[in-house]
Order: C-alpha cells, then structure tokens, then sequence
C-alpha cells in the first residue's frame, strides 16, 4: 500500500469552530491508518512566555497573528521532504506553549487541519487538496457550548462572550472568506459519510497511483 | 475496469445557471469513457404542444412544475436496473419535445445534471452521491450572457429580461437552497482541477471495488 518514495500529498482541512473539520480529518486519518499522519495548527499558536497570565488570556486566538506561521511552515515542509519533526504543543490552561513537544514521521498522506489554515497563503500554497467543512453557524456555537462546558468546565457566559467578542468576528473575517480558496467544501463536516467515503477514495487512488 | 454487473452508482450534478457543472459532469464522463452515461434533466421539460407558441414561450422554465419528473424518474430507475432507454429532447426554439428521442444503454456509472435536480425530492433519492457546483452570480450570469447571445443568438435586452424576471428569482427560491442536500460543494465547476480529479479518483475507485 504505501509508498514511501512516492511525493507525499497535502491535505487541508479548514472551517469554523465547531464545523466538524478535526472529526473529518481524524477519521481519514485512522480510515488511512500507517499511510497518514494528522497535523493540527492548534500546536503552533505563538508563545508569549513573557506576557503575565491575564494578558495571555486576553490574546485573540482567532486572528491569524495568534500563530507561529514560520515554525509551521518550516515543519510543514520538512514533513513534505519525508523529515522528521518535532512539534509544539499547546497548554490551553496556561495559554502557553506546553513542555511537550512531539516527534513525528513523515507519512505518504500530511492531512493539515486548522480554523485559519486557508487564511495564510503561505500555508495555502503548501496544500495539493484544500477542503473547507460549512457547517451552519447556530449548529457549530451549539457544539462548541456543549465542549466548552461538559469537556472544558468553562461557563456557559464565558462562552457566549468569548463567541460574540473574538470568535464570531474573526470568523466572519477570516474564515468565512478563506472559503474561496476551497477546492471543495463539505457540508456537516463529521457526519458527512458520502462526502468521507468520496475523499477517502480519492486519497486511496492517489496512494495506488 | 467496467464491471456490467455490479452496483450502477448514480452521480448528481446541481447548480444554477452558468454554474459549469455541465462542464463537470461531461468532463467526469468522457474521462471514465465507457462506464459512463450522462443524462440531462434539460431533455425532461413538460411538452405542452396544445399551448398556443406565445403562450410557451412565457412558461417558466426555472420552476420544477416546468419538468416531466415522472418520465425522468422512470427513465432514470430504468438506467440503475441496467436497462435501456429512449428518452426524449427538447427543443428550445420551439419550447416543445423535439422529434427525436435518443436511445441509450444503461452504464456502471449514470451521471445527472440539471439546475433543479436537488429541487425535487424523488430525484434526490436515486442519487448516491449529490454533488452543487458552486459559482458566483456574476460569473454565472456573465456566462449565460456569452452563451445566449453569441451561441443562441438572443438579444442582450432578452437575457438580461429573463434572468431578472425568472432565473434569478428561482435560483434563489429553489437552486440555492437546494444546495443542502449536497453531500460536497464544488466551488467554480468545469474549472476546479483538482475537485474535478478528486471526483474522478473516487469514481474510478469505486469502479474498481
């Protein structure tokens, strides 16, 4: 099945919170198994070991300026050279970047998912397949309630104020136009079967190929 | 690679006007050759001979009364059971059925296009994979423009009357919300590369299984 000396192929997944775009690529990802590997852009916010604790909170975690676009690129494209990484992690408690950091192989399949993927050409230009999951704004803040508070012990004020403040906003900024440069979209992301089963053909194909 | 005896899969195409998902879906066709049929919701208009010529010419041919759906859905479920059809045309100079009607064999893969396929609920269900080809409205109409009036011969004037009075109106009452159904989005049709590829890898795999 795989093929290591083949060209590896990029995937992007992008979309708004709550869109269902990790639950996609994370099931691709495992339908895929050894072949592929899942890179998050949530590891690669910046970090501001620097900036006292209240500060930290206060920072917009939905601008594209939140991320470290140079450390992801370079690992990014190491991976893409068949390179090993070692990748950041993210303490959302601590809004730090945590002492973990993970080693990671190359796979024949880089599936890249993040809420502002496509809104970095530089990222955009690394992608082969860009694919952006719409999911209705009611029913992606619905599930993003229901994470924050069961999962994440966060109030549901505290939510709703962070949603209408930076998340909605940004959204409308920066992720709803970043739609544009989608080679497909995908409606309902994690429960989309059809749409799962079309994309994992497709990179099936791509890997006999 | 074909295989007469497996599973026919049932490929809908859906978008508005100048959309390119004629181009699409006749793309995705020649390239699957053979296995391939396309078959038009275009050729399923309403034949209403006893209708006076001005009065024809007024019908709306943007709303889904305007379809024979019944002979489609025949005709359509005939093709999925492997068996031939004679399905009848259109002649849109006359805004009746034209004389002729086109033999055709049933094949592995039957592709369906038309702007209000996922308009009509008996249709949506014969489908196995819905696919909307989206497109802005400006480009949309900027297409049409070129085909009415450079390859239809229409006066400016005539499809600039039309779009505003018929085609926009019902592109927003029932193509644009139809789009729900779809199980991928398509941004730009007969010009998206690697959708079109993507499709087609899928396709093929599934020939393959």
């Amino acid at each position: 099945m795989g093929n290591e000396s083949n060209k590896r192929i990029v995937i992007g997944f992008c979309g708004g919170t709550g869109s269902g775009k990790t639950t996609l690529a994370s099931r691709l990802c495992n339908a895929i198994g050894d072949d592929a590997l899942i890179l998050s852009m949530d590891c690669y916010y910046k970090n501001n070991p620097d900036m006292p604790y209240e500060e930290r909170t206060k920072i917009n975690y939905d601008h594209p300026n939140a991320f470290d676009v140079d450390l992801m690129l370079e690992q990014l494209r190491a991976l893409k050279e068949g390179k090993s990484i070692v990748h950041p992690t993210y303490d959302f408690t601590k809004h730090l970047r945590s002492d973990n950091w993970v080693e990671m192989d190359s796979k024949h399949i880089i599936i890249v998912e993040g809420i502002l993927l496509f809104a970095i050409p530089e990222i955009v230009n690394e992608l082969d397949i860009k694919i952006f999951v719409e999911t209705d704004a009611d029913v992606r803040i619905l599930r993003r309630i229901l994470r924050d508070v069961n999962e994440r012990g966060r109030s549901l004020e505290s939510v709703v104020k962070q949603y209408l403040t930076t998340v909605k906003p940004m959204h409308e900024m920066f992720i709803e136009p970043s739609k544009r440069v989608a080679d497909v979209i995908v409606p309902e992301g994690g429960k989309n079967e059809v749409a799962f089963r079309m994309i994992l053909d497709a990179i099936r194909k791509k890997m006999d190929n």
